[in-house]
């Protein structure tokens, strides 16, 4: 596949690209972006070696298909893009977006792709309509959940670093994907930001209770209890998903909400509480670790915020990429042993 | 217009059509329930009057309009009522729905509108697709929020008749309806429960910046916090409309969740705590009041737990139709002394 990012070749606007290059790495054969063109995927998105950017779908014959690798707020198509993906439909390249712009829906879109016999995926599309029923939760299955002080933080790598990690020792371990991206990489899950509002909740119970033949669920985290625009969707999952741990993932140095810089973030302190206090509303639940996104800071840096924070809020404290995940899964192994042993 | 509640003419299953009868009692003719013929709304919905209920169309010949008068978990259409709505529509009648699922999206429903010329509209239906923005908030505009222990406790009429009160005193108030009964009764609103989630803060924050020329907005509340179902919702409204001031509305005698009798309700003071922490995350906030719906208790019953609960609480207390919505209004006002004087 080649991933579309034109003008947003770096690791914030390329998140989607960045995740898929990252757990994907083998079906990538291209970045489309005009504006970078002849530059590779290691310089611009700090991952992906000697992956090319590339300026125009021609210098990359052998693919079948184009993802669209940005996930901007709102999830708007930009339509500045329509030209190059009407040029890759009739390359004959399958389209597959995570917007909540529908390709599908649109009637030009669709018209250029049944002529060329493409496909077109939404991968937001949805059709949930079903409300939570607290009914035929397996108890015994440990459902652990990410969840974060902002978006962007890192919710969903942690939750598929610790999947990776606890298979890798043997476990029954899934990660279940809640957003755009982590549906690319898993390959099934529920798009949970783009479901009517009444049915989140029911949409995420339902994730649990079709996958709850594993011994350990890894929730992927989506926004933050505390989001200005997310908040909902945060809750939502949250309830529906019902875990009894959770790990809470930050980024070292951010200080407000992305995007929003007039809303500041809340203390890890102040986030612990309220996101204990709303889960165990629904069922008991606990942080039972931190997952610290350490990308903007030195190595020094990173192990002194990593000391301050396990003595202050005195729980298991990673970054993931910098550390490695052994703590946090530890702790997930703990919190098994302490609910079912 | 008539009302259709087809073998669900009670005041819970009912719950729309009790309300459109409560506030727009005038422009009712009749109530549709075959199973019910003969009786009154009085007698079954415990207001109303003489309003019949009909068993056939024809024994009303002069209405324009059909209005659904249910608000089913999930909002599904019941299929037994096709052939009525088809009736109905064959006859001329304008249909109005508030359900999930569109009238307007069904293709025999729509054929057979267009064939008798008359409007299918969908009550729930939109498009909202802007994410909050925290900007341009109005800050000596007073917002207060009815908020809940669970769905079906009196949020929206608490909003009205505070809003009603409000404006009888002489002060420029608005009711801002957030739910497809609220929406048929005031005319505007947006229907919340139906966005995609990721917009619902945004779609909340929309109807403040909307009408934020009024000095005193009364935002009606969805769901709780703690509804196992309907949570998203709840949080993204709260945090979407930002209020300064919020109403608890909860009903005397209940233990559980309406529908899922395996959810125990917390206390007052307990969501009192929650309410007041979720909402203070965005923006200063407390509760002010507490609306005690009494309706399956004695008089004797109320005036009881009234006592008990402002002394627990030490807050005003009152059933705005038992007590009347005095001592929440006042309740208002001195909250917009306290921040604005």
């Amino acid at each position: 596949m080649i991933i579309l990012t034109e003008g947003n070749t770096n690791p914030v606007a390329a998140k989607t690209a960045t995740s898929v290059i990252r757990y994907r790495r083998e079906e990538v054969v291209a970045i489309l972006d005009s504006q970078q063109q002849g530059g590779t995927s290691q310089e611009l998105l700090g991952l992906g070696g000697d992956l090319p950017i590339i300026g125009q779908l021609d210098q990359c014959p052998d693919a079948n298909t184009l993802l669209i690798g940005i996930a901007p707020a709102g999830g708007r198509f930009p339509n500045a893009w329509r030209l190059i993906i009407i040029e890759a439909i009739e390359r004959g390249l399958n389209i597959v977006s995570g917007l909540h712009d529908f390709l599908s829906d649109d009637a030009q879109l669709s018209r250029v792709a049944k002529v060329n016999r493409v496909t077109l995926t939404d991968v937001r599309k949805n059709d949930q309509r079903r409300v939570a029923s607290r009914e035929g939760i397996r108890e015994d299955c440990l459902r652990i959940h990410t969840v974060g002080a902002d978006c962007g933080v890192g919710k969903m790598v942690t939750a598929i670093e610790i999947n990776e990690g606890l298979k890798s020792r043997g476990h029954d371990a899934k990660f279940v994907a809640t957003g755009q991206t982590g549906i690319m990489i898993e390959g099934d899950g529920c798009p949970i930001d783009c479901v009517v509002a009444d049915f989140v909740n029911g949409a995420a119970e339902k994730l649990i209770l079709d996958r709850q033949d594993h011994d350990i669920l890894l929730v992927e985290g989506q926004g933050s209890l505390v989001h200005p625009r997310y908040s909902a969707v945060t809750l939502g999952l949250l309830h529906g998903c019902m875990p009894q741990g959770m790990i809470l993932c930050y980024e070292v140095g951010r200080t407000a909400v992305h995007g929003m810089e007039q809303v500041s973030l809340l203390s890890l302190e102040k986030l612990v509480e309220i996101y204990e206090m709303m889960a165990s509303a629904m069922h008991p639940s606990q942080i039972i670790g931190i997952s610290m996104n350490s990308r903007r800071v030195s190595d020094a840096e990173a192990t002194a915020e990593r000391e301050r924070v396990r003595k202050r809020l005195g729980l298991p404290v990673c970054d993931i990429f910098r550390h490695g995940p052994d703590d946090l899964i530890d702790a997930v192994l703990r919190l098994q042993i302490e609910l079912f042993a």
